[in-house]
């Protein structure tokens, strides 16, 4: 691009949208300016996953974020920084090797699905056939076998996420149904739209009653490979997959909270916050570092501007969301009983890409007395409210609190190419992006704390 | 994040807008199912960033990639797929290298600024003064000095091509400012809000009867080095500067044109494009091979998915773009004899990132009556039009035509990270964001050539 394409930017404006603040508000202004010159969110997000990393529940790593959140708020001066106790599952990973027993042989690469049982040392082997959903599983013949789960998610969908929850009901229920087929263990195609050699793991679940079968995700060109000779064979394909996964006792670990107390309403609360628990590979940048540091920052900007928000806007770091939601349920268990009103609850844990708005719980016609508050979000590209959804796994109990509930929405596109994989990594994060949506969440929250919900 | 987030993306509805296609027409979905499915803008990009790779006006890359241009148009079966000649200037990089000449010595990361004059082998040396702007190095004493034109790109600004433009006039017009006020040579600080040693070529210019002098850019490690070291030393700071880049008399080179022609009316002209040519650093992938891979991947889904466009539809990949706009001219000169009405021009020049919408020449006032058309937009979330902007330095020409621009506009955080330096590479451009451009590009032109424009 060259100077004289400038022209085209000189004085855009977006055709029905008032870009400018609400008169005689300057605050998007001023945390703007703030916000996008120091970068604050992107230096805690460096800070936790160099210093500390991937940070699966109940691990050591987990400990040392728990640490630093706390020391975190502390050093941002927030009111009351505390951490809230829970308990959470123990899972750790061990070898993970799938080996193809043909003439050629060789490995598909995968990582264990997240409570994932083991496999006997040694591994298991077993005939391998594919499937593409559950009720295909419980219709093949899979006594004995290994079932391959490989619908991939839908490439024609704009959201990804919508993408994600089309077919992950293969990682999180394939187990058992397989299981209930009579099948020995589950290898399911990664949750991606990429077509590399990265694994992507997360969690899966089983049930009482059903045979606990190990399961382990395989990278797509894995999926494809294993396709391919399951196509091409003509007798059966067999593998050997050995897991030396397997659960702990639980461990003990704790929500970390903080806040900056309202002035007026200091009994209604703005809950705002991210997961600080994250998968153990990688470093948990996007899924959920950016949550967690997005929310952290978004508070020290109101508190370093000196504003004093008439109700009390809380940031929660939730303990335990990827495989238990834990800490969601202590903080639920906890705002069920205090003498507070949780008024709202917005979540960042889509990734730290450049937002676009957020979801919420209202419907569209509550919804529409937003309106007033999207000029304000328009400073971020933040300025859509998508009604009748909900905010995310840790805020949404609130609900049932009368919360209504906000989830930031980035754009989408790139959030499932690192999700859960050793991709999802610091320099995955762009400093201007990941801000953005930390300043369109401290704008809601002070919005909201200033002028109430519907 | 975890199964249980997807309950907010179920059924989420932006508020006030409508989503659904137009009764009657499914254009955009058949669109967008093929090309979220195959990705076929990406296909092109990575023959095109790695067959070819960065491809400067007048370079043997450069044909590589006319030829390139015209084979796939060939392969696309597009009508009369054919070369615009056109000369264009043929600047050569060489040596590069500004040395401190302060008692630790060691080299300030740099490249030549395109158009440049390269120094006397062996470099000249001079002491360095720091200025903010042009007006500031007419000011100081900069007589024999080498003038370091530091003003960073405004980091508070939402949109970085805005930060760019407020910065820009260092590159290209910091030559002949410090030239008339008697300095030999200058250094600007790369046109990036990133802080590492990569160093940002691009464009600078001189003004006849004003001294040639020499004009590099620094990386942004460099000139905040630079500039504590000017703040702290007692006395003052020189530099060797040694660039072997020169002019040498222009090349021959082309536009490469191909089209689907228009079955009701043929001689109405929409043209999509973007550059062919790239500056000499990385693959000039997001600039602009992104913008020419969506072009001919728009007109490619148009094509075969059979729709018989009623006006013509025609992809320019322009020459030049970077250092002369020769192609842009070349194309104009035809366009101003041809027996042909150009009613559009759509270009993307801004990368390769998610789409938000569109600039448009038309004012705020007549681009309402483009609303009709941001229901199909939304399909690829590019549902805006910013009015009163161009469409970028290729089609602007055109607008004398009588032609209505247009310019893709994407997400703007990340473009400056990699603009003209050597990470603009494929591995910076995700298959779907691009796809995505492509699809708006084929939508609007697709919607104008059925409807016509206000």
């Amino acid at each position: 691009m060259n100077p004289l394409k400038l022209l085209a930017f000189l004085c855009p404006l977006a055709v029905g949208l008032a870009t400018s603040q609400s008169p005689g508000d300057d605050t998007a202004k001023r945390l703007s300016d703030k916000g996008l010159r120091e970068l604050g969110a992107y230096s805690l997000l460096r800070e936790l996953t160099t210093n500390v990393g991937a940070r699966l529940s109940g691990s050591p790593q987990a400990d040392k974020a728990v640490a630093w959140g706390l020391a975190t708020m502390k050093r941002r001066r927030f009111d009351d920084p505390h951490l809230m106790p829970c308990k959470v599952p123990r899972w750790v990973r061990g070898k993970e090797e799938v080996r193809l027993l043909t003439s050629r042989g060789g490995k598909l690469a995968c990582y264990a699905l997240g409570g994932s049982v083991g496999t006997p040392r040694g591994g298991i082997e077993g005939e391998v056939i594919e499937v593409r959903s559950l009720e295909e599983a419980a219709r093949q013949g899979a006594k004995g076998k290994i079932v391959f789960f490989n619908r991939p998610m839908d490439p024609t969908l704009l959201n990804t996420f919508g993408a994600y929850g089309g077919a992950v009901d293969q990682r999180f229920g394939g187990a058992v149904a397989a299981a209930k087929a009579g099948a020995i263990a589950v290898l399911v195609r990664s949750m991606t739209h990429e077509s590399d050699d990265e694994p992507h793991t997360g969690a899966m679940g089983y049930e009482d009653g059903v045979a606990k079968i190990p399961a382990a995700a395989v990278s797509i060109k894995a999926a494809n490979s294993l396709s391919g000779l399951l196509k091409l064979a003509r007798g059966p394909i067999k593998v050997r997959l050995e897991l030396g996964c397997r659960t702990l006792p639980d461990a003990p670990s704790a929500n970390v909270v903080g806040e900056v107390r309202g002035s007026e309403h200091p009994e209604e609360v703005i809950v705002m916050g991210g997961h600080l628990d994250s998968w153990d590979k990688g470093q948990g940048a996007h899924d959920d570092g950016a949550g967690v540091c997005q929310s952290l920052e978004a508070l020290r900007l109101i508190k370093q501007l000196g504003l004093k928000p008439k109700r009390t806007i809380r940031v929660v770091l939730f303990m335990n969301e990827e495989n238990g939601s834990r800490g969601a349920d202590a903080y639920a268990a906890y705002a069920k009983t205090a003498m507070e009103k949780h008024i709202a609850g917005i979540e960042s844990d889509s990734g730290g890409f450049a937002p676009r708005g957020f979801t919420t719980s209202l419907d569209a016609q509550k919804a529409r007395a937003l309106d007033k508050w999207l000029p304000a979000l328009a400073s971020f590209e933040a300025d859509r409210f998508f009604a009748g959804g909900g905010g995310g796994a840790d805020v949404g109990p609130l609900e049932k609190q009368g919360a209504v509930l906000f989830g930031l929405e980035p754009e989408s596109q790139r959030y499932f190419g690192y999700h859960h994989s050793n991709k999802d990594t610091l320099d995955k994060v762009n400093p201007r992006e990941l801000e953005l949506g930390a300043l369109a969440m401290a704008t809601l929250a002070w919005r909201i704390s200033e002028e109430g919900l519907p």
